[in-house]
């Protein structure tokens, strides 16, 4: 089967992470393909980045459909354009974000998320709390640390980031970590070892339940809010995306 | 004062509409700037639209900021982009939907939402939940009127709208009705006086509200979700939109 | 139009105060009527001061009403008695607690609310809850400053109430702040210019808000809980208020 | 011990039933106090009734407390003037409406209320969010039945209040139910034997509560919200109650 | 009437201070039946101790109500197996923690709870979510004193509990105490006076609920959850338990 | 990787057909494991079947954990003794009833379960609380077919079940449907393509879950509440299953 990973900034060190994260735990028959759009953010922290980063994704999304792809994961924290995405797609959709949480609810009874900037903070409380699962989640911490400076060599990213772990553990009860960003997807396995508890991170988590609902054969529904659009005349640049 | 009233569909007719009914309320000393986006989806009927129509409306907000109005109505219902463009502007944004809740909940204790396809329903209800504003609505209900029917001399959309709202009041105990939709902007007053009870339509409540912000002199926030982005290398076409 | 702004405690240096920043931002067109009752509790601190108030309170709403004002402010930052003032008006009524609580809500997308004493807070909490925007106030914090201390010239209540301003930006993640109290009306522009964020005070915005709703000719519906009283024998001195 | 059985309105045939459905549950060393005030609305039916009938109610809790009884009930299902009157006291206060709730949650999953007329429906609701128990109910349910009418003799309010019974009991899934005014507690025995559910009234409800605490040596918490009022210079007829 | 005291866990000396304190608030007229399993934990702390504890509790309800006493108290603050009690029994069934968190909920605004370990914490959490009485715990804090250390002569437990009360009442807003522990039963009395707030342990509120719903001839609602199993072979030891 | 299947209640003909049903998905590599108790309830409707029957379904955990098993699947779509197994378990447990309720979320905005005895509707709606997952559940429906039912050949349980996922369409505007009980494990297919929406049933995505988990190396928390209980001389026949 073929998943189709898309980064939604343009960051390409950035989706080559991403990309040997989820190869890292794909099946054997699993092939993922690791994109991202040519234009638009370079990261996507807050609001306007997200909105910004959507079209091109949505492009990346409709290519996918269009080649047969098994099913999509959206590879930014905050799920950007995920209700769109899944207008689009009969194959599931997968966000990072969500993955995460899911995964971290059937492990944990509560969970903390430790994320880039705390501008970030809202739009991912908001994702929670849509979701459902903003009652497991004990709080969205930030680390200050901006994602580029993640993809850095000598940055002092990690210790931060440790920092809001061990104080996630020690004062909110979490029992389990959800790292908040992409960016982060090499580190789940040494923080897991150094803190003692499940260190969640969305890439590789996104991976295994597309897996999952391919196997189960479960795609998006197309009753309701996911229904293809009604056709109508676009103008513009996105009307080949919605005639596709 | 000005008001950047931003259509985020591509309809002109649609605008025109928005504009007489923003015009009929406006204070005397407002002028309302009626703009809709050149490309982009025709209606807003979903998340795929909404996504698409969004770097639209970003360009006219933007437009706006650097020209000095006083605030923005974003004039669709689903408050499209809203997030988004607050990261942009420093004058306040008030998005139609949100806008006829806030007034709905100063004269009423319950309202109900009578909106035109039922693929928008779970849009909106997010909407309403992310404001704090669902506990104050009875129900959102679609009347299956397609956003452009709207627009169309000979429709029945009338009579569709006017069963919904009955029924908001027979069943649902609705002490008050919101129109769901910016086309339904000219429809306010003639229900209101049928039905009896205070029918609500977003575009000119958004133009009342921004006034009142504008008078007040308060700005949108600047600290945490709605700070301006960081600086970073945006590609492709709204790179400008960010720099500007 | 004519405004009855009615204070509901029995010192008149606050209305005069609550006065003043109701004609600071009232359209040119606006007269503010501001009254407070002959007899009641000097300051309203907690659950029976408010319910002592609210005979009071009703008696002048039902004067107003009587005038044919275009609306009424209730203009104590509990709201007191404001679904009882609704029950007897036809012409919108607001709080200035709910007026500062939407307002806030449309700039940020957290804000915070300073009030006086601690016995005050359950009820603002319970307020917020009931209006749908608890969600949306990420605390209600006390400064321990008595209300009619806000009226004594040499006193530090500026002080403390900026502290409590500047720990709920940096500790609750407020984006905005609300002035939980009548007799703060007159600091919410020093402490907006001197902490960056909208600083809102819900006299102002009670008065545009009213302005609001009688330009869109919204008043508060009478079907369900605010329509008029059944008819029947009240005894003693409430008697003329309901019959009137 | 002493219990202050407070009928909040001024209907004494209402005081005579609630007095014998208290004294027929009441322990053997228990002495019912059934008084109402002299002035005020004869029945309460919404939030203005409500607000008009609570200085005379604080007037009674005032006379008990002084008197050194053991507890009070309010013996309004609206839990009319509950907060205020817990300032004045520190004897335990229980409304009629908690007590009938908190005991149908010790029996059932799940219960319904059956009250009186649709415009009392909205107070009971925010009164069972505030309490908490508003998860436990399944809906409140209006028979249509003006509470006067519940002490007319030949009245169909039995029948009307039966069918909304099972209504509850079929459409909603109640386990329980709660009848929501005080005039009902009469029909509690009857309506339980003929639908086999645990019929609830809240007078009997609430005597026994009052005796629970008092044998607990369980006082009204003077920490926080129903500490005693600052001491103020009130004017008018309220003063005596407050400096008593 | 005789009243059925279930302690769920095997600690004989547990038992015994538990039935003094409920004999200690019972009426004249209550008997108090004082019993424990003979088999199973020596202590609940934790899901895993309170799944193996309900077998045991069960065969004791079940005995209970052949011998027809007037109600069951549950005795752990975990209220281990209280749906599947009030299944098997036709008499009510309070648990300790609910009794408790009840019984708070008429005397104060908003309490906390102080248990034993912190590992407790998230089932006690996830009781009053269900009860209803969530949004009025303001927290349930953990004293890491373990169960059985209650019962040892010279712990430090009291000083350790009393530091959470304290903390609660500073630092929480807490205006009433509950204490999460049958095995605290003999502490209520004193931290009562010692911090001047109601201080409420469970073992007697439940004996008052119990005496109050006979007293009401309420019983365990038998339409819904808690009816009767269906007829149905059951194998092993609790064949009995339910062909009883 | 081996997968421990444990079907709580004692009917063997049910734990071949969920065995076929893991077996379907599982992946090349993975092994089921598929045990039933030898002593308990033959079905589970409710609270009381349910508790009786953990202690068996926690021996056949515990056994597993022995045997070095990847994971768990409890295959009762009340997710009997969930909190429990994961005490006892490192390795990952997941309930048949949460799997579902998982996967319906990452497809839909909305989904409906439909399950057998109206009895156990509030045990699954209080998991879905707990699961965070309550907001995402339009409503819980019984189809009255007793779960012995379905392994008859005879029956119209098809047919009935059937009913409630059109209704559940039509009426609560699901967008997936859940199927609530594992004995309906055999029909999600067919009901997928009937009513072409995702029909979704627990034991297959269960497994899925399992492995996910598994090859993403994330294993129960060992922090808080699933932490291993502490020693104590627990007597009769659990000893050993503490002990292991």
């Amino acid at each position: 089967m073929r998943i189709n990973l898309v980064n939604p900034n343009t960051t390409r060190s950035m989706t080559a992470k991403i990309a040997a994260a989820a190869r890292a735990v794909a099946a054997p028959g699993t092939e993922i393909v690791a994109v991202q759009p040519d234009e638009g953010p370079p990261s996507i922290e807050g609001y306007l980045d997200e909105a910004l980063s959507v079209p091109g994704l949505l492009a990346e999304i409709a290519r996918g459909e269009r080649e047969g792809v098994a099913g999509h994961v959206i590879a930014c924290f905050d799920d950007t354009g995920l209700d769109a995405a899944r207008v689009l797609a009969r194959a599931p959709v997968v966000g990072i974000g969500e993955a995460a949480a899911h995964v971290a609810s059937l492990v944990a009874g509560r969970f903390a998320v430790v994320t880039t900037l705390s501008r970030s903070v809202p739009a991912l409380e908001h994702n929670l709390a849509r979701y459902g699962l903003a009652s497991r989640c004990a709080r969205v911490r930030a680390s200050d640390v901006p994602v580029l400076e993640l993809e850095a060599p000598h940055s002092d990213a990690r210790g931060r980031i440790g920092g809001e772990i061990a104080a996630a553990i020690r004062d909110d009860r979490a029992e389990a970590i959800v790292l908040g960003c992409a960016g982060m997807a090499d580190l789940a396995g040494e923080f897991s070892a150094e803190f003692g508890v499940p260190v969640i991170e969305g890439v590789s988590a996104a991976v295994k339940l597309v897996e999952a609902l391919a196997a189960l054969r479960v795609v998006t529904s197309k009753a309701g809010a996911y229904a293809p659009s009604p056709r109508k005349a676009y103008s513009g640049p996105f009307r080949a995306l919605v005639e596709a």
